[in-house]
């Protein structure tokens, strides 16, 4: 999968895009990515890539021309038709549901801004996707772009290896994930659930399921409704619910 | 304020800490960070500092030893009390009401765990927080530290300049942003809104607004439920939704 980013602060990506699973993602041939400073594209003489926003009023707004020149620049390198991703707040909430389906694609087009809006011709014409990472304000799209990218470039085939893979993560379950412990079975006093060094392996995954149902139940009731139940779960759930009545009320 | 972010992979996090408004607020003096490999922290002779889960299963769990140790060394040389905020999945959803709340504080310490799960006792005895920036599986709590420092940062006093903080951002006001457009007028036959070169100041907001809770209504809805609206915002509103009716069935 190829990533190119439109940013004007290429130096922030380093640091996270040679770590970690990305960096082995690259080894392997399944990532490759560049940083472009969209700066470069810009026909301006002075080099500004903002101006004053039409109608009036504080803040500067990003100018169409480097953006969709740049933008321009690379899909004249490639065959494919990339994805061209705007990373802005009035965007779609990203969610794993669209990191699997971008993670499908062969090319994406992350375009970030940093401080201030987008000329509205660059949403209205030349991107196909925009996605806002999480309703909270940042300075700029930059850590939407390297969030996008860790969530689909793990999903491309053999980049994770068996330990990581072979876990349940949350989300592509649709649940929170039960809870975990490790050794020592007592520390500072505080011990671990005697179900789990039990030995018996249908109770333990019972119990297992039970408190990733209880926990979801608890913090994000929400996931529950697009939750794929089984008969089981449906009951425990039930019985959580239950338990949780008579407890709190 | 100070953030303590304790993590395997502190390489991740100096393009971003040292760019842009987390930078500048350094230089202020307004932010100081410290990055802590809690792997210097474990006890374990082979430098380990994970192990597998009680009960089988695949996947390794984060020990509680160094996790504890780490954040106990990090108080003791503090007198405040640092809030500890655990990056997991599990979290409450992270928004901006959140980094507000936050941002008050003098002190942080964000706890990164990377592929694997956390023993349930760092949860239950050591974090006063869990945080999840979204609902996306994302390779570790890297990001998601990097996010809570920019949005807390960036809302301490002096750190954003003008141009930036008059910006009316998307989820403080809790209505996504009206369009923007710049220079030039006519930028490849696509024109800007007519009432933006109006010079008629008064129908110039009242666009805004309108386009503001438009976008908001079609897009986030969700936005529209917790938002103050004014009486004109509350009539716009009203406008929107008939219209919608009309247009859309």
């Amino acid at each position: 999968m190829k990533i190119d980013v439109l940013t004007l602060f290429p130096d922030m990506f380093k640091g996270v895009f040679e770590s970690s699973i990305l960096k082995r993602a690259q080894e392997i041939g399944a990532f490759q990515y560049r940083l472009i400073d969209f700066r470069h594209y810009t026909d301006d003489k002075h080099n500004k890539v903002d101006d004053y926003p039409y109608g009036g009023g504080a803040g500067m707004v990003l100018k169409p021309q480097p953006i969709f020149d740049a933008v321009d620049d690379v899909k004249s390198q490639t065959e494919s038709t990339p994805r061209v991703v705007l990373l802005c707040p009035q965007g779609e909430t990203f969610t794993q549901q669209k990191a699997e389906e971008l993670a499908e694609e062969d090319h994406l087009i992350l375009i970030c801004g940093h401080y201030e809006g987008y000329d509205e011709r660059i949403r209205e014409q030349l991107v196909t996707d925009e996605i806002s990472i999480g309703d909270y304000v940042l300075t700029g799209g930059e850590l939407g772009a390297m969030v996008i990218t860790d969530s689909v470039v793990r999903l491309q085939p053999q980049v994770l290896g068996n330990q990581e893979s072979a876990t349940k993560d949350s989300f592509s379950t649709r649940l929170l994930e039960h809870p975990h412990y490790t050794r020592p079975n007592d520390f500072r006093g505080l011990k671990v659930p005697e179900v789990l060094t039990s030995g018996n392996h249908q109770k333990i995954e019972e119990w297992r399921i039970y408190e990733s149902l209880k926990r979801t139940y608890e913090r994000r009731p929400d996931l529950l409704e697009s939750a794929n139940l089984s008969e089981q779960e449906s009951k425990m759930l039930e019985e959580i619910k239950a338990n949780h009545v008579e407890t709190h009320g």
